[in-house]
């Protein structure tokens, strides 16, 4: 009867297959507006159902308005359902799998060594910061962050960095790219410029522009932004900087131009965006202290945790200027409402332990060592032919080669020969300045992994 | 010497507390450009250092620029990093924290019962979870979400829902408000309008906002949005409806004006954004089968977890068309990457051995319960006075007393008493609507602190 047939090992109740059964027939037209439907005597005894099923299937429908019903009367189709176009398919864009790939040599920048991350630590951490897990953590607990976390943050900041500040002004993100994303809303929100430093780290400029900020270049150098070459404008909200290691040529930038740039900002009022990525990752000297501890008010600093831990956890942190918290937690609240709190609270202890500093004294040996591995193996494979950039910190360095010109098209035929890399030019915002340097990821790799990489890329150019 | 002090209890070593001195020092001018510094020799021997801690605090002040040095020469303070203008002081705006309040009744809505949430079980589920993290899935798993929580969601919601979906359509987010932040990036990127029920969810309809949205709107009523009020309009680009409960009256959405929505959509080329928040909780019947499944094409469809488990969790989903689904990727790539991973795969193994399902059917007695007392409860204490809005689902319902008038007084006098509600007038757009409800949360209310809860407002309305 009305041509339905269902399935009872189907694992979805009859009652529901019933209804869908009806109403998939009402919306297609198949069953007309005002159309009686059987009686459910009628159509238990056609499908062999129990009448209490095909009542409730019936129950379903009235209650949605598929049909109308008057006592005594049959229960009819309700008018104006029928849908005159026929849905386009939701299958048309199936995800194409990339083929599985022989990678010789895995040179992708921001990635940290997963393989030593202390995951049984982080484990326990997880598992007493889940048991510890009040009603108050499981509510909204607020857009700034945990309490607790922060605390320990701003202990950790003090330690590690000697950055001095208050936990109040530290406000929990989902990692660096959300920080972007919410001070370009904060900044840009009626239009505006944002100065980036060129090369720039391409996903963070699509982050401001996807935001609605207009993102224009100013050169670097070996010393990071060159801040002889601002020069006042209109409508500047922000310059967004990697001061302690600029991604992705690797300078420092030294005391004068950071308090240039802090003049200039305040002669503009407008804010430095500080992305300080990885600078935990110095391998001489101390960490370079960051342009907030010299100009609090002016500064956005945004942290991550994702070199330090895995980028999974989506934890980062932003300290902002009392000026902007405000309206920063207003956006905050009206994007994602906060993070979730397990990471936060399992993160708290990772720190208030101490295990945290402990692993990332750890990592900061091994990335040295390897640092060390891949510049020697550079200057055995190509000599004077290559100049490094960078290597001061972090866990990339950049590879110029005078005379070189590496495109769009050496990138990606290397990736066909299992080489993954990418070029500065692609991160750079006016193309045809830095076609002669490749960066060169090798935080993740292990010593052995470098030299073969190193020789598989000379393999590589020399054909070229 | 320079007026500096160490404190050698201090917890940072000396090397850095000597380096932030003279750096405080050259930054606001104490030490001048171009002024020599004391010999290593000199300064240690004053301040009772060793010589090695003098040198380490120079070599950091040369690295980051703050002194120059030449051989055989003094080190002297670099050019150029004097600051004019005194920082403002972060610490104006210092929290102030609210008083602590005895509290007669809560009745805000959007509050699941915690106390009844299975945290051991949750805990297990993280344990599990955790221990079987690989390194995979603690780099970028992609913005779309972890695939077996997507399988085991699309499973979840054809047992639970009746709903057919394919995992690829499905994107985890970080909750509802996110899914509608990316909705109306995607939909109202160069500007453009929403029709938005009236009265809405006021935290939604400043997510669409925040993002660049206009939103206009279209009255309600018990059924839900009056789509006889749709007109052609310019630039429409989607319809946010709540059509299982509507936020905040409760209205069920019929057949019928879900046919003439989708319709209507289809004529202007728009997406309806359906928020299908508390459905779950259906209180006869079977959940209503979201407009989804009648227009998969024309529906962005956005679910949470936050009723269900708890808030802080911060997962939701959204199935989003193919036509979409790209920039959807591209958009969530921009804003914050991805989801962290561990709530995504606790929350799989949590649908996978059904344990949720249990909850929910656990939950939705529970509440169906409540909302007995709470409705029996009105009718004890007001009789025809009050009249019940929306109570077939959800959490919450609203009441109506006619001929009252609760607005934004009332409601902080109510607050002040240490009565908790909100008055639906609050979410309307066009104000003066819908000034005679009140909106109760009962969800996560036992039903004493009901009955008490009751009590209360009946005294206070009376008193009035």
């Amino acid at each position: 009867m009305l041509g339905i047939q269902l399935d009872k090992g189907k694992g979805q109740p009859l009652r529901r297959q019933l209804y869908q059964a009806i109403k998939e027939r009402i919306e297609r037209g198949a069953l007309e507006q005002g159309e009686a439907l059987p009686s459910t005597r009628e159509l238990a005894a056609a499908l062999s159902l129990s009448r209490n099923t095909v009542c409730e299937a019936y129950d379903m429908l009235l209650t949605e308005g598929y049909t109308v019903s008057r006592s005594g009367a049959p229960t009819r189709v309700a008018a104006g359902i029928k849908r005159d176009q026929s849905p386009i398919s939701r299958f048309e864009t199936a995800a194409v799998m990339p083929e599985e790939k022989l990678i010789l040599a895995d040179f992708r920048t921001g990635k940290p060594d997963l393989r030593q991350f202390p995951t049984y630590t982080w484990q326990q951490m997880v598992h007493q910061a889940a048991a510890v897990l009040d009603r108050t953590g499981m509510g909204y607990s607020g857009p700034q962050g945990l309490p607790e976390l922060r605390t320990e943050l701003a202990a950790w900041l003090f330690r590690s960095r000697g950055m001095s500040v208050n936990p109040e002004d530290i406000f929990i993100t989902s990692g660096a790219t959300f920080g972007i994303h919410l001070a370009a809303a904060m900044l840009c929100a009626d239009g505006g410029e944002i100065l980036g430093e060129d090369p720039c780290h391409t996903g963070m400029r699509m982050a401001f522009q996807s935001r609605g900020c207009r993102v224009h270049p100013v050169p670097v150098d070996e010393q990071g932004l060159r801040t002889e070459l601002l020069s006042p404008g209109v409508g500047i909200r922000g310059i967004y900087v990697t001061p302690s290691h600029q991604f992705p040529l690797g300078g420092i930038m030294p005391a004068a131009r950071r308090a240039a740039l802090i003049r200039y900002a305040d002669a503009q009022n407008a804010y430095i965006i500080e992305d300080d990525y990885d600078s935990e990752f110095r391998y001489w000297g101390e960490p370079v202290a960051p342009i907030y501890t010299m100009a609090p008010d002016r500064v956005i600093y945004i942290g991550t945790f994702s070199k330090l831990t895995f980028p999974a956890l989506r934890v980062g942190y932003a300290i902002v200027p009392a000026s902007l918290q405000r309206n920063w937690t207003r956006q905050r609240t009206f994007t994602d409402v906060q993070n979730p709190i397990l990471e936060q609270a399992a993160l708290a202890v990772f720190l208030k332990t101490r295990k945290l500093d402990r692993h990332g004294k750890k990592m900061r040996r091994i990335y040295g060592e390897r640092r060390m591995v891949l510049t020697d193996s550079l200057k055995e494979a190509f000599g004077d032919a290559c100049r490094i950039w960078g290597d001061g910190a972090g866990l990339h360095l950049a590879a110029e080669f005078p005379g070189r010109r590496f495109d769009g098209v050496f990138v990606e035929t290397c990736r066909q020969a299992g080489i993954l890399l990418t070029s500065a030019e692609y991160h750079a915002i006016e193309k045809g300045r830095h076609e002669n340097k490749l960066l060169l990821g090798y935080g993740h790799l292990t010593p052995e992994e470098i030299r073969t990489g190193v020789g598989e890329l000379k393999n590589f150019i020399s054909l070229k």
